[in-house]
């Protein structure tokens, strides 16, 4: 393993850091908060000990796969520990595991709280809480790629190892130019939903916070009661925000291009659109008696879908007191995910797409043993080696799913609350039900329970295998160390 | 596909069920029970039915896997729909539903009922309804193969779909011989448990029903409170016999022919007795402040750990009262289930044990992008088709599993009723969690749910595919009678 190379990038992350602090400073200046000083003082130590760091470059520039992987989990651990830092110091969150609690939470997009009161928050750390789902939304190594004079193949591993989805759809050859594209697009969108907030007569500062977050399909709030107090345009332009965030990010890029046709025959993308106009439409006939209106019903499955399959996990409605059927199809919703390629999280759609063509595959087998088919997904025949990935895929997600369960029931909550806690925070969702419902919070949980969900919704954003590689290979280095090499 | 082998072979499964039927009518002559006429009806019109079909040999004898799932999983169905009968028309069942939910239970060997009062059918259906665990242990048409003068390819196509586990171990080459080598260890070690049982002060009766029960890995009991107002040593007898039972028959067959080291050495076999182990230690200390002693602890862990690894489903204390981390221990044993060549269901160990390790494989390939290995398994190298069918498999499994939990969860219990109840009849274990607790039944849910659960019941027994083809196949049925074939 390149270790210096490693440490060399990681310098680089804490100067990137450092850069992304310095907005919730300005935020600080502009409302006179005096958390802002500490602020200041994290950029400026993450400016020296980065700037340090990255002065030496190593001679080795060799770099495999594995250092990718590896490289990409310690610059996410490495964030959220220096993010969650002002955070705690300033004393919105004076409890260190917390605030990493929170920091990891925002920055995989997560947005599970352990904060029972967040309107107590200064607007600085308020910002920060949201910035954090923004730059983790699409990426931060696909940012640090559109911006560091990097060059060659090592930027492909970071890149794969951290994008969301099965793919990076590779937009153009050049890997810099996609990430620029990525990011063109990802800006451009993020203004137009905040301008509509704005717009529809939302406190400024509540349109960007609640705009970054739904960019990032987030889902921090900036009031106690997340999105229940704000009108019901400016609910339902969430909602758009939140479905359109949860779409292949490709497609835009085909529209930009001006390729609609090929954009609108995306597989996964029709996929995604009917998964969410059936939840939409059973669960408004499902709930339809507990409201009003059967406008107002739809309103409530639309926002509340939408928040749920994008993974951002805003509440307009607490929608754990909804009937089974209707919360059994928000627990299946939470697995599913939105768009490889896009902000979201869960297990994606074309993961899912990919399963269900396997099984018919498999039953044709059965039923015509002598057919020959490859699976297909959109119009190409997929590989043995995706197909194997993808199904050791599908066995850590339940074995880790199952386990952090496990780990998490020894706080004694209900099964409920413990099985939809672990599908949130490795879904990167945030709301589950019950004890962490829309109305609740993660606070009561254990400190081993809530380092086994920092785990998981850095493992579910991360897609588990650099999460796993991190260890097998710290397992190894604890093993050199041992033997005295 | 060939029907008219598939309907003369159906001929002989009517048969066999008046034969087995017999048994419940001497019962009721012991009993002196006027339930037995029922019996007695049941049989004459079966006989007469299945003897009519059976005369017609079919000249075309050829015979394809995708019949032999076809036709095993129309046997089932058959078996259940003939033996519900009389339960429902001598009155102790008298909604046929019921009597075919209980029926298939019983033959899946789940265990699941929707009795409110056991105590109060006859001996008859008590003991028919215990014995058709016994029957649906071993694989109702493995039984058929060690009796049946069939020969040649089909019967391997037939005990393949049927048997439980991933491999019907080929412990001598002829079929025949194998069936009878199966089902002879299965009788002898039902007749030690049941003598046990006797020597222990039980009555002979439930002795019989008992004993039948654990072989079969069933769970159907002769008492309203399932296994609890027995004494400590039925109770450890029950334990031990359902452990044993959930063990791989190759095993068995290995220290029959005195191959004591190859029997120790069986993979499966020693990771099964290690979860075994490691959730009897873990329930244990849990639960150990909830009894007077720990021996009395160990006592309930070792049971229930028995009773749902094994997928068999007695009760000898109310195990949904016990803390929420023995609880989910409990959930991941239901999914888990016991050794494959073995009578209990659920996933299987092996299946467990080949997830794990492709897994491994996958991340070692991850570290070491140049290594080769292949995946082995009890010492043989596991090929492509076995890894992509038990690939297929998982997926197939979380599928049906969440899918049938939607469904249910139109019924609008809460969601660890639905999950557990989802889990206990799919694994063809018995009892679940809350609502179908230990001291719960099935009796609440609407018929559309207990329609879900038959299929669940059928699909988990015959390992999933079997079903599969079989609505696939009604399906291409349905289009060539739409289309006047």
């Amino acid at each position: 393993m390149n270790r210096r190379f490693i440490v060399y990038f990681l310098g680089y992350v804490l100067c990137f850091e450092a850069a992304f602090l310095v907005l919730p400073w300005i935020v600080s200046l502009i409302y006179g908060e005096p958390e802002g000083l500490y602020y200041l003082g994290c950029i400026v130590v993450y400016v020296l000990v980065g700037g340090l760091i990255v002065r030496n470059k190593p001679d080795d520039m060799v770099f495999y796969s594995r250092d990718g992987m590896v490289a990409t989990a310690l610059s996410w651990i490495l964030l959220a520990l220096g993010g969650a830092l002002p955070l705690c110091l300033c004393g919105d969150i004076p409890n260190y595991v917390d605030a990493l609690f929170e920091t990891i939470s925002g920055f995989t997009t997560t947005g599970s709280s352990i904060l029972r009161d967040v309107e107590a928050l200064s607007h600085t750390s308020l910002f920060w809480r949201s910035f954090t789902h923004w730059v983790g939304g699409m990426g931060v190594l696909v940012f640090m790629m559109a911006i560091l004079p990097l060059s060659g193949g090592y930027n492909m591993h970071l890149m794969r190892a951290e994008s969301p989805g099965m793919q990076v759809g590779k937009l153009v050859p050049k890997i810099r130019s996609t990430a620029k594209i990525l990011y063109g697009i990802y800006l451009g969108m993020t203004i137009v939903i905040i301008s509509a907030l704005i717009l529809s007569g939302m406190p400024v500062f509540d349109a960007i916070a609640i705009g970054v977050g739904t960019a990032g399909t987030g889902g921090f709030g900036v009031k106690n009661d997340s999105m229940a107090s704000y009108t019901t345009l400016q609910q339902s332009i969430v909602t758009i925000g939140m479905i359109v965030f949860g779409v292949n990010f490709n497609a835009y890029y085909l529209i930009l291009i001006k390729k609609w046709k090929q954009a609108f025959k995306m597989e996964e993308v029709r996929v995604y659109l009917a998964i969410v106009a059936t939840a939409i439409l059973l669960i408004t006939i499902n709930i339809s008696g507990l409201f009003g209106s059967l406008y107002e019903a739809f309103h409530h499955a639309a926002f509340t879908v939408g928040t749920i399959i994008s993974t951002t996990g805003y509440a307009a409605t607490n929608f754990d007191l909804w009937p089974e059927f209707s919360r059994f199809i928000l627990v299946l919703l939470m697995i599913c995910g939105g768009c490889a390629g896009s902000t979201a999280g869960g297990m994606k759609v074309s993961r899912l797409v990919l399963y269900v063509k396997m099984w018919i595959k498999e039953l044709r087998h059965l039923v015509h043993p002598r057919s020959i088919n490859a699976v297909r997904l959109e119009d190409r025949a997929v590989d043995n080696a995706m197909i194997r990935t993808t199904s050791v895929y599908l066995i850590c997600y339940f074995l880790i799913f199952f386990f952090s369960i496990l780990v998490v029931s020894l706080d004694n909550f209900d099964f409920t609350t413990n099985f939809t806690a672990v599908a949130a925070t490795f879904n990167n969702i945030g709301p589950g039900l019950n004890v962490v419902g829309p109305i609740g919070n993660f606070s009561e949980f254990s400190v081993l329970s809530k380092f086994v969900m920092m785990f998981d919704m850095l493992a579910g954003r991360l897609e588990i295998f650099p999460m796993m590689v991190l260890i097998t290979s710290m397992r190894h280095g604890f093993k050199k160390f041992e033997k005295g090499k």
